[in-house]
């Protein structure tokens, strides 16, 4: 009878029959000490490129464990393409929401800086490592770009106009973000999305105005509350995906 | 020009105009030592009865504050009729799971202890704090109904039959939750509904055929990947909120 997998592990290598793969300290001691492997354990392993792949633990070394790969056990699989830009917030919290992201199948993150945005600086090396840590955790087959933070008046110069823009705005007129998609959907509009959230402070009403002036940018209602800025990215992501995503049943 | 309120605080007492209300250590401290507050500063204050009130800071003492309530500043709200019951899990996600779920205006919070919870004690207060504590954040005027863990069974063998229940089950061929939702919609039915997500272990097979006999229950999908349990808990309460809750244009 074949085992289960025992842990799920994002790598760099290329995934394919027979072949070997070495991880490096901090996966070696992951499987060996947290996980408690032995050779001849069986590890899920995929690299964004190659499907999912079953590997047997072959022997551990001093920071380095290597595996030897036995079957492909899913094939590559694509995120729907949604961005969620958004105001970095602190640690806790950022760390939080890039988790959930990659868990709702954001295809891609963005930083953007607002003027209200009182975080400084962004590890993106440290998002990387979250969003690694939650696509192994979700069964992802794919890892989301994670983009270096940018100004959002640089990233909305450089944007690419088909591209629509959901902008979840506090309170004012907008309209609730399930009218907006639903009508995109009966539209049968073959747009591509992407989604905007601010920093606890909100955005700035220079920012909303100019935002309000970009063709692409529809505001959006996320309802009577007043939602953190993580729980709005989210929220906004699992409408999306619920109406235009991959959990509805015509896109599935 | 009246001041804006500094801080927004959760209390028992009745208000109303001219009152006066004491707060105990914990608020006195957070309004003096956190907020730095003084005698004359603003705060609003609700108590789930008697809509917002905003009242001026008239003195502190050794682990006290009394306020005097000038003038009403909302109508006493209701949030929509949604209950979430949930498996507890570990505690850091579950104060998360409880601030979020009271953003996202659920009614109620019942923590049910099923086959797989590997938690052995839920600290009620503990939620309820929380519970206040991001109803104060979030601008409700109301606090959810946060009750003491029981057993999934017991829950359900005194379950009120008018009352439906969206159950978040991994995979199997559960529907995709909007349709069902947007099905309600539609059908323009009274019904009201509950949200029921399992621990990280998810649902026993024998509770998931027990709960699928239930008249009251509905399955229903999130989608592919793998949602963490509180994931599934807020993804579920946003698309209930979005289609049959106050977010929908016709409902707010």
């Amino acid at each position: 009878m074949r085992q289960r997998a025992r842990a799920r592990l994002y790598v760099d290598d290329d995934l394919g029959d027979g072949l070997t793969v070495g991880l490096a300290a901090a996966q070696a001691h992951y499987l060996r000490h947290v996980m408690r492997l032995a050779p001849g354990d069986v590890v899920a392993l995929f690299n964004g490129r190659d499907g999912e792949w079953h590997a047997r633990v072959d022997g551990f070394g001093r920071g380095w464990c290597s595996l030897v790969i036995e079957r492909q056990t899913r094939e590559q699989g694509a995120e729907p393409d949604i961005w969620l830009l958004f105001a970095p917030i602190k640690r806790a919290r950022l760390d939080f929401l890039v988790q959930k992201a990659v868990e709702l199948g954001a295809s891609r993150l963005q930083p953007v800086m607002t003027r209200h945005t009182d975080v400084k600086r962004v590890n993106v090396e440290r998002l990387r490592a979250n969003a690694a840590e939650a696509a192994e955790q979700c069964e992802r087959t794919t890892l989301p770009a994670v983009d270096e933070a940018q100004p959002l008046t640089a990233v909305m110069a450089d944007w690419p106009s088909e591209r629509r823009l959901l902008l979840c705005a506090e309170a004012g007129s907008a309209q609730p973000i399930h009218d907006i998609l639903t009508a995109e959907a009966v539209s049968g509009s073959a747009a591509v999305w992407a989604i905007l959230t601010g920093p606890e402070g909100g955005f700035d009403p220079s920012e909303l105005d100019a935002l309000g002036k970009l063709p692409f940018v529809t505001p959006v209602s996320l309802g009577p509350r007043i939602l953190r800025a993580e729980t709005a990215a989210l929220s906004a992501l699992v409408c999306w995906q619920s109406v235009l995503g991959d959990w509805h049943s015509d896109r599935v």
